[in-house]
């Protein structure tokens, strides 16, 4: 990550006015701030220049002025004594389809000074993307949705500025970024058309809009930076993980995969950028299994079968009792089942080897992961065939993105440098297992770099320097999206993947192949 | 004046969406406008982006467009079907002290729509520009200013519009110049330092600010160009004259005097202009003698004296019964009393040659310009001698300013080739009688040239084509302001200018001095 910042907050001496020189108190401090800033446009809001003429006499024209920068010109966001010394806050926003983040910058250092995150509040009234455009077509629907979005935002926003004691009113500049329909909800704007073929949203290039205009409680002028997208799939979350991921830059091809509600991935260098999402993410964030749930405490993140006395060996987040398995541990349940021979390549378990760990219930085969006397509430944890289908569906869809978007430039999974993946997924997942099943490419592990919230760290770039607002446009400019909708070859290539790891065991040298017989 | 306006209103078909082409609404139709307006920065506002998706499948991508262009960008302000006949309407505003005159444009074709015009609103509570500074000084005083004008303002805009039955929503872009400190009071901005020395207004540049932040009641995304001032006392109003009157194109050196409630006086050609301000005006204007009045219907505006009988010969506008005397009129009466020797070279009336036509009141000499049985009121309508002794430092202090700016540049009154003569005063003068008395020049008749309301007509070309924008900055960069304050020759000049036509008669070959001995 590049370390020139821009320092958003400058101080000043403005030249006192006199007879010879009676410039107009505006314009002389634009005169210095242009000079300061080599450039020859700058924008200030008529309530300062309404405020300037007492402030500069009040100072002695020691002012501090806290400045933003669109394309086209310098914006003036705030003027202040020289002596003040509060903060002015910048605010990266990640706009997740379920989980909002957000992180508090220092506008004059880019230092970190808090974050937090809430369940988005659209989801309890819609719960996918789909819910959500079918709902904002009702009556008033858009404009629920929106409230519900801006007003999390804003007491989210609250208590995180109570906690380090700043006001709202401290935060200028906001740097936004969500998946397309995501980012229409935030601004109020018709999502009908994204998900209707041709597939349309309402804009490509948001740009940088006022917060009031968009009901924002922060300072009023404060002027939000929102991350473009390339199509109604594409979104600007994606934008921003290529931005934090540099893959943009890079002479080697590498691949960034941001597993969500959708599996978002971009494929490129320095010289060309291919994207493509794809519906692979519900059994991968653990939200299939009856014993899913997100990452947290008590919740299953690992587990290793031994290959002969096939005992569980777990391990829960904080060492408590087990009370479900979360996506990483669920692709670890299975490679290990995999392994061990208790599931055969069609992921279907095999009740002669996995003897009493299976039962029946209402007729479907369960596995019990964990017996009800070590679960934290007493009841058996056990995942069914059900799941397992669901999950082998998932890794077959990741999978097949990943070799329909490789194929596309004409080259394979295994030809990647370097393999990022972003998001809770990418922090938990062990790639071993991931590829034991086939789900991700057999590649080297060290391939395998691990990005955490890439689209929250690439947001707050935006609020850094000005050089990154160039390269945010250059970067959706350049990304070619490959429309699998439309894709002859997916299908295909999604029912070889069903295997585990493959009905082309080539491609996955690595991983040896048990077949237990009872 | 250039004929080559800019069409701000276009009509647009832009090529229906398809999955080969799957660009958003926004960004469609920014791409056809950039291509037809050759432009690569177009801003649009939120609340239009939000109309788009619908709007557009509507009309099936027919639309028009209403546009406007700053410095750095065009706008986008609406958008409708392109079926839609409604006119795009710009307004143009004088803002005088006393008068505030309203131009409603097509903004499609320039042509004029309709005109108003009222008084002032502030006046009563602050008739002049000191009164009005110190006014704002007040607790709440500024606020009680502004409100006054932007709500008289709204008022006369809703009027005007209802005339030819638009909605104001249809006014979308306005042009508003005036001095510095109405500028100020329009915009809410502390005058205070106005008029202190060293003479600091809070802007000089105001730019382009939006019509809701300043309180208009027209469309809410509407923008308002306002004109730039110099300094202190030479504000936007002699700008947009100027811009009108052309001075600043013409190889030749030329004048323009604008008098209203100051005389504002701009010298210059191509290659340089030197401006000044002065109070002349209140006997110019008919605001001093007891008879004087501004012109209207049984106003004097024009006198003769009969040489030989004395004999007056009033004219009256509307012909209506005499009830006063404007500014023209006065000047009129004072060349032709100086000519039959009723008055002499200090302006003093002589009642060896007035006769019965003087009386005293008050132990003050009056000249009874019209009997009681001729007036309308059934009064003599007279002029004193302190009415005279008011016009003649008046005049005098007219000529000095001429005097004195053409000295700056090392000329002389005398020496112009065009003398542009502004508003109500340039109509209805009679340069014959201004020369007579020595308060213009004495140049060739056919050298002064009536301009009309050239500041209102300046602020509505600013309307008409955005090629005037860059030409309005250049023209206020390009004025050396004088000030006359603190100017050592002004006293003595003026001095000498209080006799008729001047101590030195040789400057006023064309005036013949009549000395008649009782």
């Amino acid at each position: 990550m590049p370390d020139n910042i821009t320092p958003w907050v400058r101080t000043l001496s403005l030249s006192a006015p006199s007879l010879k020189d009676n410039t107009a108190d505006t314009d002389r401090l634009l005169r210095a701030l242009k000079l300061r800033l080599n450039t020859d446009a700058i924008y200030i809001d008529l309530d300062l220049v309404r405020r300037l003429p007492e402030l500069l006499r009040q100072c002695q024209y020691r002012i501090r002025c806290i400045l933003w920068k669109d394309r086209l010109q310098w914006q003036l966001l705030e003027v202040t004594a020289a002596a003040d010394t509060r903060i002015a806050a910048g605010l990266a926003v990640d706009l997740g389809t379920s989980r909002v983040e957000l992180r508090l910058l220092d506008l004059a250092t880019a230092r970190i000074l808090a974050e937090t995150a809430f369940a988005n509040p659209q989801e309890a009234i819609a719960p996918d993307i789909l819910a959500r455009v079918h709902f904002a077509e009702k009556q008033d629907g858009l404009r629920e949705l929106n409230r519900l979005i801006v007003n999390s935002l804003n007491n989210a926003v609250a208590g995180l500025c109570n906690s380090i004691r700043i006001e709202p009113q401290q935060i200028y500049v906001l740097s936004v970024a969500g998946n397309t329909t995501m980012t229409h909800l935030f601004m109020g704007l018709e999502p009908r058309y994204i998900i209707r073929e041709p597939y349309i949203p309402a804009v490509n290039h948001p740009g940088i809009q006022r917060a009031d205009a968009l009901g924002l409680k922060v300072n009023p002028r404060a002027r939000v930076l929102i991350f473009p997208n390339i199509g109604s799939y594409c979104g600007g979350d994606l934008i921003a993980g290529i931005l934090y991921s540099e893959i943009h830059k890079k002479p080697q091809t590498s691949i960034l995969v941001d597993v969500g509600t959708n599996a978002e991935v971009v494929l490129g260098n320095e010289n060309w950028l291919v994207a493509c999402a794809g519906a692979a993410g519900p059994a991968l964030e653990g939200g299939v299994t009856r014993m899913g749930m997100t990452a947290g405490p008590g919740v299953i993140d690992q587990i290793s079968v031994a290959p002969d006395t096939l005992k569980f060996n777990i391990h829960t987040i904080n060492d408590l009792p087990p009370k479900g398995i979360c996506g990483s541990g669920v692709i670890d349940l299975a490679a290990q089942l995999f392994r061990s021979g208790m599931i055969d390549i069609r992921g279907k378990l095999v009740p002669a080897v996995c003897g009493p760990k299976v039962k029946k219930i209402d007729g479907l085969l369960h596995l019990i992961v964990v017996p009800a006397e070590k679960s934290a509430d007493g009841s058996d944890l056990t995942i069914s065939q059900a799941d397992l289908d669901s999950l082998i569906r998932s890794k077959a869809a990741m999978y097949t993105i990943l070799e329909t978007l490789t194929a596309s430039v004409g080259i394979t999974p295994q030809d990647l440098q370097s393999f990022y993946v972003a998001g809770t997924f990418g922090a938990f997942i062990n790639p071993q297992s991931a590829i034991s099943i086939g789900m991700l490419p057999d590649l080297p592990l060290d391939k395998y770099k691990p990005l955490g919230n890439s689209s929250l760290k690439g947001t707050a770039l935006a609020l850094e320097s000005d050089t990154y607002h160039a390269e945010i446009d250059q970067i959706r400019d350049r990304i070619t999206y490959l429309e699998l909708n439309v894709n002859q070859d997916f299908m295909n290539r999604f029912s070889a993947a069903k295997f585990l790891p493959h009905t082309n065991a080539q491609l996955f040298p690595s991983v040896k192949i048990v077949q237990k017989v009872s």
